[in-house]
C-alpha cells in the first residue's frame, strides 16, 4: 500500500512529448493501463485479438475508420469529451487531419498496432 | 462483432441525471466498466478489497481523503483534467464543496461504497 497517492494531470503529461502515434503509460490498475497519445495523419489498419480498447478525446478531433462484421468500412467522428470502445477483433484505423490528444484505456501490454508490425509499432511504451 | 460502433459524449450523458453519488454505467471493456458520477458533499469512508479505482475529473474539483498504510489521514485535491488511481484496500472518501462531474474506471460490479453498505450504496447502477 503506498503511503501517499500521486495525481496525474493530463495536460502536464501531454506537454512532455510531441511525437505522434507513440502511446505513453500514465498508470495501471486491475491489469489495465491508462495511456495518452497524440495522433496526426493516418494510422495503419489493425486489430487486437484479445483486447477491447477505449479512446477518449482530450483535445482536438479525429475519425475512427473501422470494418464491421461483414467487412464493410465505416467511420466515426470523435470530438473533445467523446469516447469510443473498439471491441477485440474489430479492424480499425484512427485518422486525424490535425493533431489530437487522446486518452487510451486498455489491457497492460496492448500493442498500438495490434496484429500489424511496422514502423509505427511501439514495443515498449515509455512511462511518464 | 457489432455492425456499427456508438460513440459516447460525456457532457450529453452527464446531462441525463442530477443526483449525487450514484454512478451510471457508460460502457464495458475487458471486464471493466466506464461510469460517470456527480459528487457533492461528503461521501462515506470505504475501501474496495479487490478493485483498484480510477477517478478522472470531467468538470469541477473535489478532494480525495485517504488513509495511507500506517492509517494516517491524507488528502489530495483534484481539478478538471486530473486523475487519481486509488489502489485496492485503501480507505478513501471523496469530498466536494461544489458539484463535480467524474469519470470512473473500475472492474465491472464494483460497489460505490465498497465494504460499507448504507443509504449511499448503489446496488444496480443504471446504464445510460
Amino acid at each position: 500500500m503506498p503511503k501517499s497517492l500521486q495525481k496525474i494531470n493530463l495536460a502536464e503529461k501531454l506537454a512532455l512529448f510531441s511525437d505522434h502515434w507513440s502511446p505513453r503509460i500514465l498508470g495501471e490498475l486491475n491489469g489495465q493501463q491508462v495511456k495518452v497519445v497524440k495522433f496526426q495523419g493516418e494510422f495503419v489498419w489493425h486489430r487486437h485479438e484479445a483486447e477491447d480498447e477505449l479512446f477518449l478525446v482530450v483535445s482536438g478531433a479525429f475519425r475512427m475508420d473501422y470494418r464491421d462484421g461483414q467487412g464493410g468500412e465505416q467511420a466515426m467522428e470523435l470530438g473533445e469529451g467523446e469516447l469510443l470502445i473498439v471491441p477485440r477483433g474489430m479492424e480499425h484505423r484512427p485518422v486525424a487531419h490535425a493533431e489530437v490528444e487522446v486518452l487510451l484505456f486498455e489491457p497492460a501490454g496492448t500493442l498500438n498496432t495490434g496484429n500489424v508490425r511496422g514502423i509505427l509499432t511501439t514495443d515498449d511504451p515509455q512511462r511518464l
